[in-house]
């Protein structure tokens, strides 16, 4: 029984999501989901993207968060359209919550949207919300072992982000078994080794975020 | 109707916990029940605490994680008993996988239950499961705006370990404002500074421990 309610919400999810992609396809938007632990550092990362990226690829963000407002604040400042989704509690982000965040943003001034969703490494990864790709951040004090004990996200997405890997020296985190277990999940699966802190890296996922954006 | 049917699996899971209390109680049998995000070093922690006290205070460990058997191995090694909860994707460990597990420990030579949740700050805090005490861990690399982006844990948590201070000289982590934001949701909250790598602080969370267990 409680199967059951659960995969008719799913299945409501993945039909709002489908048209949400159709949409987002019809104007030539291109969607990025970020998916990690709390203080992965996602809005950082995020911050640097916009600050570089901006003037040469309009993009706009949707922020999804239990509570507060300081996220969509952190983006706002860098002057790209944001819209914030609380969920009041809710673990992760829906197609139902993106769809009407989709009704706020200027659409068609816009060609990435990147959406923020809610620090889990769990539940996010299981509700489609329209995007082309879902990419994972793990970031390096979180240890080595993440990919083993959190396979789900890890086998539906095909970008992981290693980052903050300026703590590398200060930190016992193997990058051949992190890699080694990534693989065994996902033998397709692209690493990108950077530090949204001090940029390095972080050129790589710039040409990764070009290249989806032109692709047809 | 999907409201009604998680109100009903809370229920049901508050039946549960109240049975696991009622037995541990009997039994003389203190729990802490353990949550962080993925990879704030609960399970270090758990290492150390039980090279440093199994031989003062006999306790057990009971080990949530999505998939694989590292954590519980981990603790294994240190002679101490322990049973691994698989939850098979489920985000957070309920009352009737706990009930199940007692079954599984020797509850007569023991006076502390440690039980290490599911790594996630949202879920967790919502499922009683018999505990005496949830601790929440927060690791400096997670950022300072945890409490305020996770606040429910924060108001259902009367203890918080903040841990891997031995990385506060590289990071922006500002323990004022941490501080400040824990006390504005919960006033009674008790944080200790820890590092489970270095042990600095440890004999305070020891002390905690302690406490509870000589605690009527």
């Amino acid at each position: 029984m409680q199967i059951k309610v659960v995969a008719n919400v799913l299945k409501a999810n993945r039909d709002v999501a489908s048209e949400n992609r159709a949409l987002l396809k019809e104007l030539g938007i291109k969607v990025v989901n970020l998916i990690s632990s709390p203080g992965a550092g996602k809005t950082t990362l995020l911050e640097r993207t916009i600050a570089d990226l901006k003037e040469e690829l309009p993009l706009a963000v949707i922020e999804g968060d239990l509570m507060t407002t300081r996220d969509g604040e952190r983006i706002g400042r860098h002057g790209v359209p944001v819209v914030q989704i609380n969920t009041g509690g809710g673990c992760h982000l829906d197609a139902a919550m993106v769809k009407k965040a989709l009704e706020e943003l200027p659409l068609k001034e816009i060609k990435l949207l990147i959406i923020e969703n809610v620090g889990n490494l769990v539940c996010p990864s299981s509700f489609d919300l329209g995007e082309d790709e879902k990419v994972v951040i793990i970031s390096v004090p979180e240890g080595d072992d993440k990919p083993a004990k959190y396979p789900v996200t890890f086998r539906r997405t095909r970008l992981c982000l290693l980052n903050k890997i300026d703590l590398l020296p200060y930190s016992n985190f193997n990058v051949d078994n992190f890699y080694r277990d990534v693989r065994a999940l996902n033998p397709e699966m692209k690493v990108l080794q950077v530090s949204a802190l001090t940029g390095e890296g972080m050129e790589a996922w710039y040409n990764y975020l070009r290249g989806l954006v032109q692709s047809n």
